[in-house]
């Protein structure tokens, strides 16, 4: 927060007619974050004045010009300053006490709520508000490790996002070439599972046999929440560096039998929490359904991003491996080249122990695999895991280039989900578990 | 909730591999209100399944086909059935005394929360989830005076709604004659001050010396929430009946100096509470500030809605009247009729006793005029009463047919509001004071 | 021209410093249309400048103001002033007699073109000048009967037009209630065939079960150059009075198996002569083909416009009829009421007639009846006459009340369009050519 | 055309009850181009007709198919076959020779009009029949060399595409990030003066202190017809290369002063001769004077493109130059290097050598550089001459990086405009005109 910001502001309630704010901001020997807690007392004083979005729009300002530490201040006097009130708190439980009743419980429920929740709200009328404490959550979640008390700020600001981006305001979009520009760049910035290299490399992927789709927040139109790729080919795709490098085959004039969801990410790490992955992919699905109708198989091609890290911990404890195939083992992770992995024997070892990962290694009962926890948690089917199937340097480090197949059987969906939630049931293909070792 | 509706229901469980739900749902013995409450049970536990998209939409399309009975019975079931768990209540308040710190007000807020907020948020997810729940809350206004135990419910939703309505999340739009018929069929529907007759005077209204405004949902497109009518005039309109019948002058090249609000409505019922208007008037000033830059005066025409209510039961007490007089007016307020009010001496008592009303009559210190508490709570000045302002029916009837003017002085806004909300000072043309009795 | 617009357009040259073509048209003396006529030579010889266009402006403004007289005055100085030039044309000629090739026959065309033609396209560069244009083309159409010589003006813009409004420039577009308002106002005052009453009516004609398309020109977006209005049914519609008054029938979920045309209406009377009606009519049943499956059977509920017209004329020549006869039909002609018309021998009477009228009366060989002409030209059958089929003052009229049905079956299309045009046949329901007397 | 094209065709043919055509098309052993010639004369019997759409599209396909030898002898085809009927123009000079008058003279310019004008009308009915007209357009400017009686098809599509992109049918719109990716992708493609060396190139061109417009047909919304690119900055900018690595100065508040043109590109070569420039620099300041106010100078900052050759073919002619600069200058042309440049005798040499060219060298009495003739016949005025402000190795081979200012002030550009068209004079800066030798 310059000087200069402070000159601004001052000036700008002062044109609000809310001069005695604009003295309590400009003592400059308070310390920056002093004032700004000021201000935002203030601003909880004005709820729903118009002036308020004009305060609003200055202390998020404020907050953005400040530094690392200014930052972690100002988050720290959220944390602490703006507290649920305890008298009020203790108040409300003995009146519940007194008289059990509704009212009072919501009472109670009104009076436990942190004066954070009144200011976030009113923090996001300003212009570009949302995008502002998007950008807030972020730096708490940078923070939380160093300080751990910034968690209940993050509670409170995940529980504004997941009321306001119910699904029910979120609108499913294609993304292709006619799309501005901006959102395109945006996919550049959060393609993280398999990057994307240049503009021609994201033209590719936005061709006639692709499909991308986006979940976005109609107050933030060039912001995709989350976006999916997918392929339109006429098998199950096994490869995906192949499937990267394809060119467009427009001669071809089959029509499509599979889609393959080959990535998909979340896009905004102030949104961590809240969860819209498995909506977006069921309704692609659908969408694609009545798009066209030669689709009938839809999976995914799915990357392992734990399994080298996990076998690296466990190797000297899986029991069933003998020395010498633990050294090959060990080779291979240390440096993971292709030209180690055309090793058949190798092949067959790591492809067992990627089974084993994925069906008996688990974390409260689910598979330890995030990815696998995912699409089995929506009820797809884990169908077949695919050697040398992302040679990228990335690929190959997280897990010697194996990549897995997940099916989304719409007549299976449901049952699978069941048994996997109650009795923790994986349900897969026999080939995968005749990869056991 | 008609038993072919139960039967696609069925259906469509099963094919949503439910089957388990399906059947709970059709034991067509159970009273309708208890299967859909079974239905509302499911929806609670599958939270994000996107099987919930098509549970929630199937609840709502039940609870529309309701009759009323089975409509009051359905919302007492939200009343009791979804109230908070008073067990967990109790659990977490004893575990906040053991240890008062923010995590466990927290964990006090979560636990006093109720189980039909989870339904609401998960019915939001259904296909026009949003508009189904404003209705419900409808319902719940209209059910509450015999049914007051709903208030319970009524609070829930609207704690929701003005966490979904956060000022950051609506778009101001002009609405004209480009605007989707959609739009201006709701205009004509919701305008209550100023009842649109026909087409032709709503065409009126939007030509190119009228404005009109609206705030916007951007998951609700054709649904104004509230709007203002605006005409771009050369001086303060003192006459709505004229001015709703002037025809547009466009010979005249001349600037408009005066913009006139001569209507503002809140369009849904089921938002009572969310409170938007003062913010869309500053707005509507700011647009049109920035875009016709010869208008100088921003004023209102405002109706006075409660007048003759007021005086017809206080009459009797307003010790200032004799008898003669308390006569007179007491005919004129049985049939306000144009005829009758074309006397002068009526005139300067009926204009009097208004300018008390204003000024003078209070509850909870603010005005009890609730178009002036509105105004005067915004900054705006009470600038004048205008005698057969308004000689439409509803004019001659609420008001004996008195308008008045409130001046938006941006220079004065600020100060004007601090007044009234600090000192219960009503800022006042010197004019209007000296009418007082 | 106001003397006002005088003064200004002296300011606006001279702002663009063409001070020059101020002085020539501000000598007051000369006749107005004189000084116009200045102008628009001024515009022939800037051609391409920037400048251009606002002189261009200048010049359809004035001509709008200009009273009926000025307006023929001025139309009058397009036929013989900007006429082609003989000098050139006589040139021209020369050239290619000496030396016939290709490029001296295009010399040729280019020598024969009016300077019209350059102003026109000089004036369609200013704002909204296309719409100008086409005003300026429906004075010359009612100004043809008094001054024939402006045929070769009407010429020149219908040889504009025709380029202009080449149909692959055209949107077909759907009308609902999301369409801008002013688009359903124009539908309002072009519907000629069956009046539209009010707001309820239109919005009828715009529900679920109804269609409305219309072709529009990309620069004029809010005017529809021609639209059709359409029923979707359970059966083929022989009432059009009914069909207007039918309620929505939501409940009944059955899919409608019949679209029927019953109205189609070109709106802009400048554009007489370029024709949309026959591509719209195909384009819609494509676009229904696409969207609702369940339809089967595409036909036409249409007027018999000069009916009545040619009966008045020729009753007395059909010497099939005898007296008795015909002077029944005269009084109905007379006075054509529904009552008259509740005579079943009189029905029988005029639906021979009806028939022979569409079948027998010719002009150049084809029907003499406009619509059948358009219909049976586009390969239509006609399918039946229907007695008492439109009721309203306007259907009783023209027609004493009949309609024709024809149908569009794509599978025989061509080939009634090639026997239609080369054989002069009509296919007909053999139930009407029975009607015949 | 391949032969499945051909069964594709007859097989369309005969769905539209057109089998007569199909047969004609289908006999395989007539060449390709005599099979499409037949269709071609097939498309100009049905004209209106719906079906005529389906076969416009088809001969586009078949064109678009061919290769370079089958397209050269389709021209060819349309040259000769489609050439106006010369019977027709004689028998129509005859008729006008008899009788005079105005109506003969259109009968003559019809006459004198060829079939080929009513295939293209036809053709353009077609799905993106104006992008394959433009198209044919570019083969057939790239065949004329060889083939000169091209230039008659040439010049009737010339003439048709003047009258379709009438500029009255022209939008102009900002291009930015926000812009769909397709018309981005096309600026890359398009951008010839200075070349868009990948993403992040053109991202810097779109950010705040950059503006670039196009024109564009509203039925070609992803396909800008020309564009400029535009730079606001706090002074002429008098070095290109500067100017592009700019970083953007966000901190700096203060507004910009000046408007720097600094590239603009015709896109589609097929409408080479259809003029839009001096247009769409006078919108574009335009446009800039009305969205910000502070900016008062708009200049050029423009190429010599034709420099470096005129002196390279002139320099032995240069009779004011000694032998020894002579030979300085043609080892700079020969390898126009920076360091060469260094030069500060050679700078004063080059700059008066510019100053000659631009001044002195004239075709047809004005001046001989296109760029120069651009913006004088725009009434522009020539301000500088930079020396090093293009030091691409473009910039260098075409004028050993010089580049100029043009001035675009409003209060002379029409004087300046008059005495360029009348007196050929060059109005410019008193230090260009020190600068000549």
């Amino acid at each position: 927060m310059k000087a200069i910001s402070i000159k601004n502001l001052a000036r700008k309630l002062s044109s609000l007619g809310l001069e005695s704010l604009g003295n309590l901001y400009s003592k400059n020997n308070d310390p920056k974050t002093e004032q700004i807690g000021n201000l935002c007392n203030a601003l909880l004083e004005l709820k729903g004045e118009a002036s308020s979005i004009a305060l609003a729009e200055e202390i998020l300002a404020a907050y953005s010009s400040f530094n690392q530490e200014e930052k972690i201040e100002f988050l720290l006097y959220l944390e602490t300053d703006l507290a649920p009130d305890k008298e009020k708190v203790d108040f409300a439980i003995s009146e519940y006490q007194d008289n059990p009743v509704q009212t009072s419980i919501q009472a109670l429920h009104d009076a436990s709520e942190s004066r954070r929740l009144g200011l976030f709200r009113a923090l996001n009328m300003a212009p570009k508000g949302i995008e502002s404490l998007i950008t807030m959550r972020e730096d708490i979640l940078n923070a939380l490790k160093m300080n751990s008390g910034l968690s209940v700020v993050d509670n409170d600001l995940l529980h504004l996002f997941r009321s306001w981006f119910n699904r029910g305001f979120l609108e499913i979009k294609r993304i292709d070439l006619e799309t501005p520009a901006l959102v395109l760049e945006k996919l550049i910035q959060y393609e993280l599972v398999h990057e994307i290299e240049d503009w021609s490399d994201l033209h590719r992927r936005l061709e006639e046999d692709r499909r991308c789709f986006g979940f976005f927040h109609p107050v933030m139109p060039y912001e995709p929440l989350i976006f999916v790729e997918v392929a339109l080919t006429d098998e199950i795709s096994r490869n995906v560096s192949e499937l990267l490098k394809e060119e467009v085959n427009s001669d071809n004039g089959n029509a499509p039998t599979t889609a393959i969801f080959y990535s998909i990410n979340n896009c905004l790490k102030g949104l961590r929490g809240v969860s819209f992955g498995n909506l977006l992919i069921k309704q692609v699905v659908e969408k694609l359904e009545r798009e066209i109708s030669s689709i009938k198989t839809y999976a995914t091609l799915s990357p392992l991003p734990g399994f080298n890290n996990w076998l690296e911990n466990e190797l000297d404890n899986l029991e069933f491996l003998d020395d010498s195939v633990r050294g090959q083992v060990k080779a291979v992770l240390a440096q993971p080249t292709q030209e180690l992995l055309t090793n058949a024997k190798l092949k067959k070892i790591l492809l067992s122990l990627c089974a084993y990962y994925l069906l008996k290694i688990k974390s409260r009962n689910k598979p330890s695999c995030p990815v696998a926890r995912f699409h089995l948690g929506n009820g797809a089917t884990l169908d077949s895991i695919n050697w040398l199937a992302d040679k990228s340097e990335n690929g190959l480090k997280q897990s010697t280039g194996m990549m897995v197949n997940y099916i989304y059987d719409k007549s299976t969906l449901a049952r699978n989900h069941e048994v996997y939630e109650q009795d923790n049931a994986i349900v897969c293909a026999a080939e995968v578990r005749q990869l056991l070792p």
